[in-house]
Parts: C-alpha cells; sequence; structure tokens
C-alpha cells in the first residue's frame, strides 16, 4: 500500500493510520480504514478513509473509488439489517469548496432514522463550536465503536 | 439490463428512463443516465441513475454500485477541471429516512463553488416551495443540459 506522504505533511488522517493519533477504529484492512466522525452529525457516523493519501476522489486508482464506495454500501446495508438505522446517507465531500476539511479523501456514512432531518441540519451547524458535544465524547465514541465492530464484521 | 418494474408501479426515474416522462438529460449508456435535477441545490445539479430499479445501493449488483460511483467520479472531475466548480459532493441518501425522495437509487453530484454553502442550505430548506424556481426553469435546464454533455462527453 502507497502511502507517500505522511512524513511530508501533517494529515491528521495519515497520522491515525500510522498509528501516531488516536481515533475510534471500527474496520481496517490493507486498503482502507473506518472510523467513527469525532463530530458526528448522528449517531455512529463513519467515516471510510483510503490508506493512500490524495484530496480528490479522481486521483486514486479506480479500484480504490470502486473499493471505497463497495465498503461504504456495505456498513450501510449492515446499519440497516442489524436494526441501527433506517437508512443511511454516503456523502463524499470532494475539494476544498465542499466543505471538505481533511485534504484526505474519506467517505462519510451518516446513519438516518425518521425525523431526525432538523437534529441532522442543527448538528451541521453548530458541530464544531457546541460545547456540549466535547462533554463524555471519547467514552461515548468508544462504546459507539465497540457496537459498530460487531455490527459491521465481515462475515 | 434489467429493468424489470416499469410496468408494475410508478417511478419517475423508470418513466424517463422509458422515454415516457421528460428530462434534461446529460449522459447515457447501457448501465445508467445521468439528468439535471429539477431542484438543483446549485447550478447544474447532477443525478446518476442505474438503469435497473431498486430503491437501496445494496440491492443493486456490485459491478453496478462500481460503475456508478465511477461515473459520479468522473463527472465530478470533469466538472471541476472544466472550470465549472470548484469541488462536488457526491451525495446518495439510501433510503426514505434519508431523504431519499424517489425509491429508484440516485446520486447527486453536486457542483460546488467557493462560498455557496449558505446559498445552498437555503435552497435545500426551501427548493421545493420557491416559486422563483419554476420561473423559466425548463429554459434553464436546457441550456444547462447541452453545456454539460459538452463537458461530459466521454473522451
Amino acid at each position: 500500500v502507497e502511502n507517500n506522504v505522511a512524513d511530508k505533511h501533517e494529515c491528521i488522517f495519515c497520522e491515525i493510520l500510522n498509528g501516531r493519533s488516536a481515533a475510534s477504529v471500527v474496520y481496517r484492512d490493507e486498503h482502507c480504514i473506518a472510523i467513527l466522525d469525532a463530530f458526528p452529525l448522528t449517531r455512529g457516523h463513519l467515516l471510510v478513509i483510503p490508506q493512500q493519501h490524495q484530496q480528490h476522489i479522481e486521483e486514486l486508482p479506480e479500484e480504490t473509488v470502486s473499493y471505497l464506495f463497495a465498503m461504504a454500501s456495505r456498513f450501510s446495508s449492515a446499519l440497516r439489517l442489524g436494526g441501527e438505522s433506517n437508512a443511511t446517507a454516503v456523502l463524499l465531500n470532494n475539494g476544498k469548496a465542499a466543505n471538505q476539511h481533511v485534504p484526505h479523501v474519506h467517505l462519510h456514512v451518516i446513519p438516518r432514522r425518521d425525523g431526525d432531518t432538523a437534529m441532522m441540519v442543527w448538528r451541521y451547524v453548530t458541530r464544531f463550536i457546541n460545547p456540549w458535544s466535547y462533554i463524555g465524547r471519547s467514552k461515548r465514541l468508544s462504546r459507539q465503536a465497540a457496537r459498530w465492530q460487531e455490527l459491521l464484521k465481515p462475515e
């Protein structure tokens, strides 16, 4: 796996991939890692991140693109069938102007539940500035990660 | 290509695929169609729709899933390189609770431009109820479709 940039710049996802920063890891293989978003839009909001550092999706090899979306689709299915969400949103913000905060490709898998739209929009607006979101966060994310690991385990 | 449901229920995307409803078509092949969203969140908002009717992404064959996301990625790249947007969002609302309005899989490709977040959120909230959006819409979409056809043409 090519991971050619971690030493050349600071990228929080490369740091996490290299084990130099902590994260709530839910799934990991040689192509990608799935972690819980530290600023979730809904409970259990996941990020699927390729091992290879590129900012834009079209800079990744085609098979990596396929793999990432296949994983997102698999997670989406597992969350729905596991009764954890009625639906999911799979979102790629491809570029800075699309509010891509970390310049390393990542797919959001956002569990959706009936009637959560207003809450999600509210969290979208306040996610980085809401002090309540920091209280008990690491415990909450650890519990969530343990649950999701179970649910997203390959068959 | 399997398209097994158009006669069994009313699905606006099946109607469009079968030529029974009009749409601003930007691209078409044996696996998918790309049309302009009639209620765009930003200028040039595209939908990539598989020929096969399924509500959820995990109900489609894996190779169709790959193909759809590869197309979305290609369109994203073409819009960025063509200077039409600085970035794009690729979004799949997978299930009704995720605000999937049409129960036939579709990927949104939403062109993003610097500073358009507030406008996009505003349009998200008002997209179906804003009377201005209906004025001159079909002309606007036709012009847009012609431009996008040129831009998204396969090499």
